[in-house]
């Protein structure tokens, strides 16, 4: 049976799907609907959805949530502000415009937007290569707070406009492992970044793009000896609290108090503002501390946009990284709290985030694992939480800025480090990788050794690049097998499984799809196999014909290369008195060859095609005369329903019930009839197109006529090339079954060529 | 009978591939045995190949068709030459020194290696883009020979590392839609490039990245009024006579001649030469013509390789281009005249050609379409035709350069549009990859975009990584089909066959390897085939349990985020009542789930490893005792051999037969104990592995009884969670066969647990 008869045998049809474009229209179209723009609104808008079904029960867990991440959150804020080179304030203002945007537009109830380490090293990165070189003679006077709300500007576009053009997709191609790689990668720039606040002296700024880690590491080796002795102080200090905290007071604290976490930093914080104040610390020691904090709402400004042109490598992938980072944190506790992750409307807010931000002195957030996990743990089980911990950092803001300003910057720099340290541990993936997934391991590699090498920013397109590349790897290298029989219907590769039997022809696994970059792989594959047969030829003697077998189910779609080898493969082995059969070829790489003329065309019978038509015609007939009869039914049962309604007003009805099972045999003969019809327009129009087909067959073989006896016989020579539909099995076993007498066939006809 | 069953019964092994680095080493080791040095300066010096398998009777041919294409280059290389925007003695100069190196290293014999109208035209946008804007100031004074010289000295270098490094195999990441469009678009600029020439007028330069073509033909429709009547005459007459040849002349001069191509140029020439000479067109009516040609040999010099900081980007894109061309044309003729294309050797053929030639004014040079055709044609049977056609031009440049002084720039002009013309020719492929492959009509409708609105370097880096990214759609989008069963072993996509038949148990097909780009999608639609259960589950009512079949026959391989998304599914499966069975899984993939700790631990019995001990034991003294009789006997039989040797001489002997049989027997059996004692060094190992195994659990589980009760369970439960062997099938026959039963199992188990 071959893959024609198979087809027809069992009812094989192609649902052709809708037209991309009429299915987005028709999709736009639904949301002027009145249900479709109420589900659109609240698909964009999730603080409709979940304010309209918040419980009163919900409330106090929220607010202890809020609460807690707030006071969490305050020096995080801070320090994370000085990672991104900046006052600490501004990790405030952030703190406080960036929640309340995403408790809005955000559809993750406990996910906590604000400063993130990476996302601030990179707005670090972006603040330094603005500030020096070029960029300093192109923008001369440009201050920081110039240059980060242009960048959160643009990162917010960048995010809104993936968002509308639905790229959450090509997001998915920077794997897990490229972000490990980042984040270990930029751990070291962090770290190195913070040591010369650690140790209170101040090292020159390079410009460099390559390199600049090391560079930084040199410089700092070489200005060590200028450090200030009661900064160093100071920050041993802090560093060995946070030690001893995180070791002993820590599990203490867990113990006593579950939901609250252990205020380590802030009591950090409130024990070196005492310090630094009563010794008077800056003044006398030349430790540095904040000095002026200013108070109040920040000031509305717009962005400058004439950065864009240099920042927008910056803002492309720093709005990549903050996507994908709070797509994971949203993912981790989904199925915990039953919610569904809205990728693409986590995208938009995060956008709109940063873009109504960056009207104020903050720069790009994006979601933090820390806090997020603080807020869960606490117990926020909805987006309020979020309102609830801006509102805390707006008290801070408003009211005890002042405080704040004995504060030394070597305290928040030793917390960065102490916090960031943890993230080096990502490299403890690499022997996992290493395992069981040579690519994350490869992908890994490579990203971290650009970003060390480069910046976060080419990382992340490295990363990405990379493990697109890792994709191609299967296409490019695909193996190939040969296979043998395991019982009745099993063909398995020889290599593998020792009881695969020899088939009586070769049957050949190209294990990847044939497209444009392995066509010249499969072109030699086929070369290799009949190159016995080819020194034969040479030497003169080429007899007896035979038969290979490809095994396609790997060939899920094709290409103009590869049709093009397969035409070769096929004209060449039968130049060498070979048949090229092909097992499970997809239907959909058959409509390929077919529209490219590939295959030979279906032979169409006239006779065939006349009796369709007759029976067309008949079920038409059937089909008008049954809806006749059946309107006339309802017709008439809808006047005995009428009257029935009056008996029954009279006599108290018995006869409803028999009407309404008439009814619904009616509706039940009508729904048959209506798919009989749709059925009917189908083969309706299967028959007009293989009228067509024949149209055009007959139009060819007239021309064909006309042409002269050489060209004729071109013609011929070209059809013969064609793939036939004798060669297209749906399974291995009916090609091995019908392959003896297809070799049979030919060789007749080989025999009677050569004795001509 | 599950995977594991299946593999036991049928003999599985996995050999393992030999070390990729070993390989590599082995091959280089190779080089130095005396017949692997051989073969591998054959390959790389194909030269002493052909030369000793050189015919006396390929002679005449060869020079033949050496002189043809060598008086066929003429006018191709002086008007190629301008189109790169040089003195067009550059063009004669590239087409003596590429046919000469190309002879010496290129494997195919028909491909002439000279001037070719896409990279001259990429060496005229590099010599413009260094001639102009930032890099004039940065590099005063510079010549464009100085420029092409030290791009074709890079390009070569670049071509020779990438031979080295085997990334021939990465340029097959360029399809050949990509070519087509770059091709087509090259044209623009060429045409562009020219119509000033022809018109006798100039443009000045704009140096800009994007939109630069639109902005030349805006150029020259405003300079169009101060053309040059002289000029535009002589252009419109040359451009007649071209076209009246075309149609005309040469279909009558191949009627009269078929092997030598109707000089359709030359004559145009000599005609041009002979009136611009006796007219003094240049100085009475402002024809611009060539003036000097420079006679002689050319100067020896070494290329600049300061340039090379701003021109890599040219000449990777020159390196990649003249290559995928130069791979075209070889293997056009690799089948009909029976020799093998290696790649690999070509492109160190052309970094050879070019880094050899670039100590000469001579740019870039690549094998081309026309004067291939002309060479094979006229009967080219070796690389000798390529140093003879080298020889003519030689001669031109010697003796001829002073006729040519008086040729108008405007015919070369001309000559050149003529041909580049044909080249448009390429879009008329879109319609055909429209029908039959999308994908490279997007290709190409990209790559095409992007050349004509930048350039044509960054066209080919772009054609390539779209290419690239085409590769990934597949794996972003898999297509997820329910499958129905047809017959006793069929299954196929329900939507696709009417007489699939509904299976007790969902058959799905996920249609992509499962990694980190379709992770997501996988959960999705896990998600989506239990939501039902999992509404009821939300109403308190999860009952019955039942399985999911997956057809995993498509998952070549995974990574950590598919192996997490496994886990994770098959997790949830478990919680809402449902086993995941896992259909047709690769070996290759189940090792790395195996690796990953993601299946259940082997169980392994005490008692079969003692049996197993004993039976190698046993294996081991048979084979040395074998070896012992062995070993005697053939001793037995030397000594009997000498003395029959002793004896033959006395007698004239007739044992030889004899003995020689007993040898033989004897070599047969040692090659069967050798095969033994090898399988018996395997049992070993493997016993060795499992004794190992054991030791690794035996561990493990005094570990785990050291542990608290609480953690005991925990490890019990992470030990439910992971995917057992009886989820695993060989076919999803099988799967839907032992379903019933496990789900019977499950069943109890849950009651069980249900009741405590």
């Amino acid at each position: 049976m071959n893959q024609q008869q198979y087809d027809e045998l069992h009812g094989y049809r192609r649902q052709d799907g809708e037209n991309w474009v009429k299915r987005k229209v028709k999709n736009f179209g639904l949301v002027f609907t009145r249900n479709g723009c109420k589900k659109a609104v609240k698909r964009r808008l999730p603080i409709l959805d979940w304010s309209s079904r918040y419980h009163k029960s919900q409330l106090s867990a929220d607010i202890f949530a809020g609460v807690t991440t707030g006071i969490y959150n305050v020096p995080q804020a801070m320090s994370y502000s000085t990672l991104a080179g900046l006052p600490p304030v501004h990790g405030l203002y952030a703190s406080f415009f960036s929640p309340i945007f995403y408790a809005i537009f955000g559809s993750s109830p406990t996910s906590s937007i604000g400063v993130f380490s990476i996302t601030c090293l990179m707005v670090n990165n972006c603040i330094e290569k603005m500030q020096h070189g070029d960029n300093a003679i192109r923008f001369p006077g440009l201050t920081s707070i110039e240059i980060i709300t242009s960048l959160c500007l643009l990162t917010g576009l960048f995010q809104t406009i993936m968002s509308v053009f639905r790229f959450n997709k090509a997001m998915l191609l920077l794997p897990e492992s490229s972000v490990s790689a980042i984040t270990f990668s930029a751990c070291f720039f962090g770290i190195v970044n913070q040591i010369p606040k650690i140790f209170g002296f101040s090292v020159p700024h390079r410009n460099e793009f390559m390199f600049s880690l090391f560079h930084s590491m040199y410089d700092i080796a070489v200005h060590i000896p200028k450090l200030n002795e009661w900064t160093t102080l100071l920050s041993a200090g802090s560093l060995i609290y946070l030690i001893v905290s995180q070791m002993l007071f820590e599990p203490l604290f867990k113990k006593i108090c579950k939901k609250f976490p252990f205020p380590r930093d802030l009591i950090l914080m409130t024990l070196a503002i005492t310090i630094s104040y009563f010794l008077n610390l800056d003044a006398k020691y030349g430790v540095q501390t904040l000095r002026t904090v200013p108070r109040g709402f920040p000031h509305f400004g717009i962005p400058r946009i004439d950065l864009w042109i240099v920042i927008w490598y910056d803002a492309a992938s720093i709005a990549i990284v903050a996507y994908s980072v709070t797509i994971a944190m949203g993912r981790m506790y989904a199925s915990e709290l039953k919610y569904r992750l809205d990728t693409n409307q986590e995208l938009l807010a995060l956008g709109i985030t940063n873009f109504g931000s960056s009207f104020f002195p903050v720069f790009p957030t994006s979601c933090s694992l820390s806090r997020t996990v603080v807020n869960k743990d606490s117990g926020a089980r909805s987006q309020l939480s979020g309102i609830v911990s801006a509102l805390i950092i707006l008290g801070v803001i408003e009211f005890f800025g002042v405080f704040l300003e004995p504060l030394p910057k070597c305290v928040l720099a030793t917390i960065v480090v102490f916090v960031v340290r943890s993230l080096l541990k990502k490299c403890s993936e690499l022997p996992y990788f290493w395992r069981c997934s040579i690519n994350d391991f490869w992908i890994w590699i490579v990203t971290a050794i650009v970003t060390l090498c480069t910046d976060i920013a080419p990382g992340v397109f490295v990363g990405m690049a990379f493990a697109l590349l890792t994709l191609a790897i299967p296409f490019l290298q695909p193996t190939t097998k040969r296979l043998g029989q395991i019982g009745e219907h099993d063909f398995k590769a020889k290599t593998h499984y020792q009881s695969a039997k020899e088939t009586p022809f070769p049957i050949i696994r190209f294990d990847a799809p044939l497209i444009f970059c392995n066509a010249e792989k499969f072109t030699d594959m086929i070369n290799d196999e009949i190159s016995e047969k080819r020194e034969n030829a040479a030497n003169g003697s080429l007899e007896g014909w035979t038969a290979i077998i490809l095994d396609c189910h790997t060939w899920t779609y094709t290409d103009s290369m590869g049709m093009d080898a397969v035409k070769e493969a096929n004209d060449c082995l039968h130049r060498f008195n070979a048949i090229l059969l092909f097992a499970n070829l997809k239907s959909s790489v058959r409509r390929q060859y077919r529209a490219a003329g590939l295959i030979e065309e279906r032979p169409i019978d006239e006779e065939d095609l006349e009796k369709e038509e007759k029976r067309i015609e008949q079920e038409e007939s059937r089909i008008q005369e049954e809806k006749k009869t059946l309107s006339s039914v309802s017709m008439k049962m809808n006047r005995n329903k009428n009257k029935c309604a009056e008996a029954n007003v009279e006599s108290g009805g018995h006869d409803d019930e028999d009407i309404s099972h008439i009814e619904i045999k009616i509706s039940q003969d009508q729904k048959q009839l209506a798919e009989d019809e749709k059925k009917l327009v189908q083969d309706k129009k299967t028959l007009v197109q293989v009228r067509n087909e024949l149209k055009m067959k007959q139009k060819k073989l007239k021309e064909f006529n006309k042409l002269s006896p050489e060209d004729q016989e071109k013609k011929r020579n070209e059809e013969v090339k064609k793939i036939s539909y004798n060669q297209i099995y749906p399974s291995i076993q009916d090609a091995l079954h019908a392959a003896p007498e297809l070799i049979t066939k030919q060789q007749e006809l080989f025999d009677i060529k050569k004795s001509k």
